[in-house]
């Protein structure tokens, strides 16, 4: 069957099967279709779906697009967690040294800031010395040796996935949902892993903005994952207004440190072990998510997490000097104070607007060519919910050039709503979902 | 506003103003907008569709990209037809002289036969000698002397179309309404016309299957055309059976030469009159439909048809001795009968399997690089409604070689259905429409 007959079935509405989809991959990767029929049909699936057949054959044919990991020979069950991207999103970073210190093997491969959603490996590198490319076997090594390992994307794991997006990048076919979970699971499935819980943001400042579009990423994921026999649980979260206080690559780091030392923002904690139950009972936990929030908080307390991510950070060749004394690192020139206009109640923080104040100020990127200021961001001073009276610090921006502080400080000021009433209070764990 | 952003809301369904559609096209003529962003543009105007203002604005910024002929100093009206294509279809060669020798003036600008439709350039280039490549002041000077000259497709004029035709051939988006009406209309406003009448072909052996949707075509051209003022008319004319008898290139032009000289099938000379009554119309003769066609079949009895056929036949270089006497052609080489299997009714005859026959045998193209042997082909013996004893001649196969004949007979075998009973008879000519 040619490439256009393909593109033509998808385009009238069919279901393709198994050997259309991976005959169309594989050709595409290795260069026998040319780019403008792959995004002819991307554009196709993008308006016509796929069926959880379809999304499974297609996770598929990324997945044997390149090589896979084997960390067999690790003993106890290796669980991830993925993040479909928000703003102020550093769970992972708190997580996967927490999950590793109660035992779960974590083998994480996380992605860049790109838009207005921040990085995990961005937020890393903010670590002087921080390395994230690992070679597959020092990876293994050290999930094997420490619990845990936090690497980037290399270019052998699921070149095809890699290759498409860039297309789909530039050829307005990203949010479909179909094409999020191949890319995703194919990723995931290159791990290796024995689980994954997923954290779908839901919100302004996320992909997916609607409870119906999260519920949908949400059931199309998982229904995949149980097409590959990959044990899932799917944990849609609010992404309305920035998670915890920070936002921007280091100051990212230290609410980290402050979290793993037990004084984490309640909304950032709440998702860090709503989503660490999960992998806890994925990886074997028999008690209820009750008490394995209880175990996990327990690491926390006792410093075993913190211990944990430092010597994750040495191994990956990060200096652990900064994280003992964060005020050594070199911050953001200048520091400019957004204060309350009026007193009231914080009804909203846009999440959107504080996620490009943050790109303005160099701590994001728009193309993947962007280099990222790792120091500047925005600290918020209240959360939605909070009382404020005027003249109170409602958020302090980190920037190293007066222009970039202006911009987002208009961004920063649009992103507050102060209302003479406060709203009532939205949850932040909105809903847990397993196939 | 970016070309990615200009997908995205086609993609969603938008209307685009002319600004967006304008820039996407002349970018892409330009080479800044690369295939792949095309594609999927064109995919999700596909699957979208597009308004009256959007696809005329297409065809206006199809019209920009390149030259338009200009014969306004040509005395009189100047009207054209154009058919979206068929089996067996040679009405143009009839036609066009036929309008010229009643005082119409007729500046022609074919297509190539392409899949199992014919087209007017290879019919008139299988007459040794001639040309269908005049410079445009040949063919301005040609329709003033004659009012008549048949060319094909120039570099200069509607580049935009060429381009984006070869990537829609490539990715599935070629049987798009908007994309076609676009197409079309912009090569027929280059022509500097003063009228226009669609032939659109309905049935197996046509672009548009159903009756629906050669009405929606109908009306997207007529309200396109309407919205760049150009007088229009569409007749939507059946293509379930070929089109008189004869179907390969030099075969269809012995059958031109017969219709010319009085003795042309039935079907045929209905779609000839019915479309040139509406031409003289356009062009401002003031009787009945009925009593146009009249003037019509005068001016083939008189001969001044045929005498104006040879006449420019002459002027484009073509050899007129072969005219005057077929017999002298190099015929194709084997001549194989296809008798019928038993006695009954013809009550279909399938124009794409014969169509598809006239591949096989070297008649048509499936790529725009095959050559065309013009000899080879098909003469139906029998059309739908006759009745027919076993063993007599129902299609008779010319072909050059053994094997392409014995591929054309199972095709033609295929496309004979012989019953007990006469079916009803279908029309001709289906609809007149008009804005």
């Amino acid at each position: 069957m040619t490439a256009n007959a393909i593109i033509a079935r998808k385009r009238d509405g069919f279901a393709l099967n198994p050997e259309e989809i991976q005959s169309l991959i594989s050709a595409y990767v290795q260069g026998t279709i040319p780019d403008y029929q792959m995004s002819a049909w991307l554009m196709a699936v993008y308006l016509r779906g796929m069926d959880a057949r379809e999304t499974a054959t297609l996770t598929q044919a990324f997945l044997d697009s390149g090589a896979r990991l084997d960390l067999g020979d690790i003993p106890g069950r290796k669980i991830d967690k993925h993040s479909t991207g928000g703003v102020g999103d550093k769970v992972s970073l708190i997580l996967a040294p927490l999950m590793a210190a109660v035992g779960v093997r974590v083998p994480m491969i996380s992605g860049r800031s790109l838009g207005h959603t921040g990085g995990t490996l961005d937020k890393l590198e903010a670590i002087p010395g921080f390395r994230t490319d690992l070679s597959p076997q020092a990876f293994h090594d050290q999930v094997a040796d420490l619990g845990v390992a936090m690497i980037g994307q290399t270019d052998d794991l699921v070149p095809a996935d890699k290759k498409i997006y860039a297309l789909r990048d530039s050829t307005a076919t990203i949010d479909s949902i179909p094409l999020i979970t191949a890319s995703i699971l194919s990723k995931k499935l290159a791990e290796d892993l024995d689980g994954l819980v997923m954290d779908i943001k839901c919100g302004r400042g996320a992909f997916m903005r609607e409870m119906s579009q999260a519920e949908a990423l949400a059931h199309s994921i998982l229904r995949t994952a149980a097409l590959h026999r990959l044990p899932a649980v799917a944990v849609i979260t609010d992404m309305d207004q920035p998670l915890g206080y920070a936002v921007g690559n280091w100051l990212e780091v230290r609410e980290v440190l402050q979290s793993l030392q037990g004084h984490g923002p309640e909304d950032l904690m709440q998702v860090t072990y709503a989503l660490g139950a999960q992998m806890l009972q994925l990886a074997g936990y028999k008690g209820t998510a009750q008490q394995a929030m209880s175990q996990l908080q327990k690491a926390i307390i006792s410093g075993a997490a913190l211990q944990r991510f430092e010597r994750m950070v040495a191994a990956q060749g990060g200096e652990t000097r900064v994280l003992r004394d964060p005020g050594s690192y070199p911050g953001a020139r200048l520091q400019q104070h957004f204060r309350a206009p009026r007193s009231g109640f914080v009804t909203e923080i846009d999440a959107l607007r504080i996620g490009e104040a943050v790109i303005r100020l160099g701590g994001g990127r728009m193309t993947k060519a962007d280099r990222i200021d790792p120091a500047t961001g925005v600290i918020l001073g209240k959360k939605r919910g909070d009382e404020v009276s005027k003249g109170e610090v409602l958020a302090i921006i980190h920037a190293s050039q007066p222009a970039a502080a202006s911009a987002a400080l208009e961004l920063v000021r649009k992103a507050f709503v102060i209302a003479t009433q406060p709203a009532p209070l939205r949850r932040t764990i909105l809903k847990i979902m397993r196939e």
